[in-house]
């Protein structure tokens, strides 16, 4: 639906960047899970803007949770984060832009929304709903935790330079979670914040790559045909603004591969099947093989950028130059991934409650 | 849902590859659309096996329509098709297959249904299904012309060999249509067939990448956040088997280019806003934009194969050699690509039936 | 979703009364549960018509399971069963009905499917669809009682007479089962047939009230607020042709009943919560509380009736006269109440599954 | 899903009897859609306790929306409306109750919430949260009257006293909305306000019934087989607390009659289609066929009274008596009905969205 994802554990949606609140309503999630504000807290700083490679709109996301709480446990019935909406200038309330930034949702929204959308800020459409979707995400990812299940995403690449693969993808992921500038190579993150810091003096702005890792999904999870766990990893990933693709194991890499190099040998490992390679991205037919499951997902630059670009005014349908002011983020890829992390949390536990039932996370 | 996919649109889909019959149910359908059995026919002729690069199964898909359609149209409620599986020896009822084909669903499938699952040639996980989901997209496809909305598929890359790129979409679209072996350029097509008998000889298999083009769809349509239209099309895609990725527009390359270079510029053309180029592929906000809606997706080498390899008896959990006798593919490419054709213009109906209601596409 | 009901185990149904086939799809059934083709065979002899009190079409409902079941177990994946219509002839195809039966859902599918609807025999509004949703419930019937929960539902009332309550409600299920008349009270079923014949006689027909009672559904079981166990049963009633109304315990009587009378008092038995009356049938805020579900539906005299009727030819929408000729049900309250049981049986499976996960009812 | 209700239009809700806010989000309505918040703010006025036959817990429901609506128009996106609760005591935090009130949901909110769930004043099964459901309800009532669809419920039957039949709908809709206590004929409603009374008096509750009338809806809105326009409306008003029981038209009383009495004949009317009697309460075949839509409801008595009542405490699961003071609703029947308002007019706005697409209430 619309603004709601899951079927067992849902999340629902709401709020534009210049409205009262953004939010979540987390529901379904079983009864008696710890609520750590403080790892909420720490993840959504993760998402905020930081330095110079990101835009100046500093919001403490101080967030508070209305529902669905009592005593630090989830009750069982929908848990409510609200989000307010800070550094919100009014006189913003004025005009209706109607001339479309390029590779945005104006146009889009216009022909859905009539005129009638909120274009302050990009409205619904604005990366800043992101924020909702980590504090609901991050109660879900902080369950995990508790039942072994480690998530954890990297900046894999940005404006073209690449980070190392993942090795010891535990350690990498306890290592991630902390990093505002989430690299297993530190100094290629510098290259990557140098690219960045370059492309935003020129009025530019950079993509990149995010590769997650789940550790810890126990075989036989996923609901094939159409529910398969890609599938429904990929909906939700296509849902984050700027994702223009999503691949599981080698990926499109493996197109190009014979079978016998793609196929994933399997063994036994203390009592345990494992693979010796992980090609398939811990999926097999759409169902989790026990294996750490690992996608990666194709984040475009950011589309405003301050050099004039052609485009159209749709409150007349005549052609425009747009040269925009101000300041905005040259990047977001660093800033998605914790996006990219709650997302993924959101649907492990979707599907794990699917499969095992409401109680799962709990017990 | 596991085995149905849509919200106004649906499409339910059964069988295994050795049971009497597979087929699909396909429900909401606006009243009144002319039903082709030709149409469905040739589409299943195109996803059959053919010659040296196929399986030898041969089966003649001769599908009928049991269900919610009267004098060749649809009657508004669920068209139902059965397609008996032929050509099934009842010898293969016997064994219970436990040594897993590496990289198929044999183990996971194992882990989910616990030895009940039918192992008979693959059964309910059998690229075989994918014929009912042909013949429900066809007459979705089918539909969709009518309405000025074309589909079509190429094997954009097989065996590392590239097809070359879409020009004029409508006459790339209508030439693709009637081909086996759907490629623009046929000098690339003739050498990724030789890669293909090559591969076979070998005992061994290749993937390759499918990119599939919708044409017409208007601006406005898809229902972000979360049925976003590249949400709802790549739920879809990763459910057909062996696709471990998808991207729309410049795709993952996209996050290699600058802003100034992603952007796709907007121009008023005959009235109507265009783009001077389209690495967003049709969606901008998870919206269409009116351009041509553009997704590739990564489909990997048949997993089986005729070289021995490391695997795990799951009877005893015990490892084991795996050298597999008979003839398989050794490429599915080229067949997958109708599948694409229409799991898009099953995902297309659905978009278009919520957006404008269920007798749209009938009008 | 249309033709589809259910989050976990879900059924999707098809067919039209002169069509080649009914059937059912049955998805997202544990793995392993015992399939007993003689238990379903028996429940679609039950919904058939008997005698005089019925219809004279008499098909034999010779179902076949084409997916899903494997050496008599569900594999998990979907379950189709296929019911040929026999008994249809084929010069029923020629002319399109347009006079309308009223309280039929001739008018309305007109206004729905634009003349494109299926008229022979009903269509899709034919109660022999009900055989389709009896053959997948009676698959879920089966399995509920190895897991100690018992569906039985009997004639209330029919032509204004009574039967007698439920007393002992475990042996009065056990007894109903078997009957074709489904009674607790013989003599009142004797009646009741009488007052049916008479009806008949006259070319009229008759109604009654259905209720059913569920034991041995856990406690705690129910996703309120919007899927309340009361809403999902409901939901699913309301679709089985003929019913106005459905009530749970007390149901309407409750509303004229003091607090204090209305209330069920709870006591302690063998270590087990019981109430000591059960005006709320066994759900408290849309959860069961571990007593029997009792529900009660409403079913309306079958509306084709012999005698002339004013209605109109929705053809060029005149006033006309209705009165047709043949033989058709003068009752279908004894044949309904064996669908409720099917019908029943499907919304605990999911509701069961939701709770405790894809493999409960196997365990 | 749990909290989520509706396909096209979906609502929302979330909290407790005593968090901070409660609330709902109502998403998918069509963008610019005028939101009248004097119409919610007298909607949910008329919800609100009053006078002796109410409990004296006073709040003003002053409610904000904080999402969706700009310049007091729909966007298109998620309408989120909060309501904060006044009124609470911070004392009520600390004990859990562990003695059942018979016939509420604490018995079952314990099975299925292991002791977690927010027992303070109900928690999210108090009545209080059908505040939110009220607000969203009104933004759709609102819209649909701009489409000529009227909604009105009137109190059929409190305590055992009825009130007079719909006889001018449109009329007697218009006069009911504006009633704080609404009975189409003023003398028995003092009649049922003085039972109400009588009660409270005796520290007793009483229940009734509410019947609800639809007027304009098209023909031709319903989506069976199991979306049928029934199924929807009873598996929303299930929802509601203390509803047992729903019927359509003549409902249960329908089962006694003989198909001659029971059909409603057809007519031509200027132009259109009516039916001279309205048994069907405007539904054939899960359809509507421009009749109004007529349902009525059972609302159980207020299970809190102030009598001793046996029941068990849930903590060591042993008998207790419960005996509670303070002052309680001694009837809800009267504040239900603006509820049922509410909750009909989003399953309206739900079926019309998907008949005709997300547009229709706006255009």
């Amino acid at each position: 639906m619309k603004n709601t994802f899951g079927n067992s554990v849902a999340v629902t949606i709401f709020g534009e960047s210049h409205g009262e609140y953004i939010g979540a309503v987390l529901d379904g999630l079983a009864p008696g899970i710890a609520v750590d504000e403080a790892y909420m807290a720490h993840m959504l700083d993760l998402r905020r803007p930081s330095g110079k490679i990101s835009t100046p709109r500093q919001e403490k996301d101080a967030f508070k949770i209305v529902s669905g709480v009592v005593n630090g446990r989830t009750t069982g019935t929908p848990v409510t984060i609200l989000i307010p909406n800070e550094n919100v200038k009014s006189g913003d309330y004025a005009q209706m832009k109607t001339v479309a930034r390029p590779s945005h949702a104006d146009y889009t929204a216009q022909c859905k929304y009539h005129g009638y959308q909120d274009t302050r800020g990009g409205g619904h459409f604005s990366g800043r709903i992101t924020a909702a979707l980590v504090a609901a995400g991050a109660v879900c990812k902080c369950a995990l935790e508790k039942k072994g299940i480690l998530i954890g995403t990297h900046v894999k690449r940005c404006a073209g330079i690449p980070d190392r693969e993942f090795e010891d993808i535990a350690a990498d992921i306890a290592c991630l979670n902390d990093k505002v500038f989430a690299v297993l190579d530190d100094a290629q993150g510098e290259a990557m914040r140098a690219a960045i810091l370059q492309a935003a003096e020129e009025g530019d702005s950079v993509g990149g790559v995010l590769e997650t890792a789940i550790l810890g999904m126990p075989a036989g999870v996923g609901e094939p045909w159409f529910d398969s766990l890609e599938s429904q990893i990929a909906h939700m990933m296509f849902s984050i603004p700027a994702v223009k693709g999503i691949e599981f194991g080698a990926g499109f890499a493996i197109s190009d591969l014979r079978g016998s190099a793609a196929n994933d040998p399997m063994r036994m490992e203390a009592g345990k099947v494992v693979t010796t390679s992980n090609n398939n991205g811990g999926v097999n037919g759409g169902i989790t093989n026990g294996m750490p499951v690992i996608f990666r997902t194709a984040i475009k630059p950011t589309p405003t950028i301050f050099k004039p670009q052609d485009t159209i005014d749709f409150s007349d349908m005549t052609e425009a130059v747009l040269a925009p002011k101000g300041r905005h983020d040259p990047a977001i890829v660093h800033r998605a991934r914790v996006v990219q992390d709650a997302a993924a949390a959101l649907v492990m536990c979707d599907a794990l409650a699917m499969r095992f039932g409401t109680d799962y996370l709990a017990e």
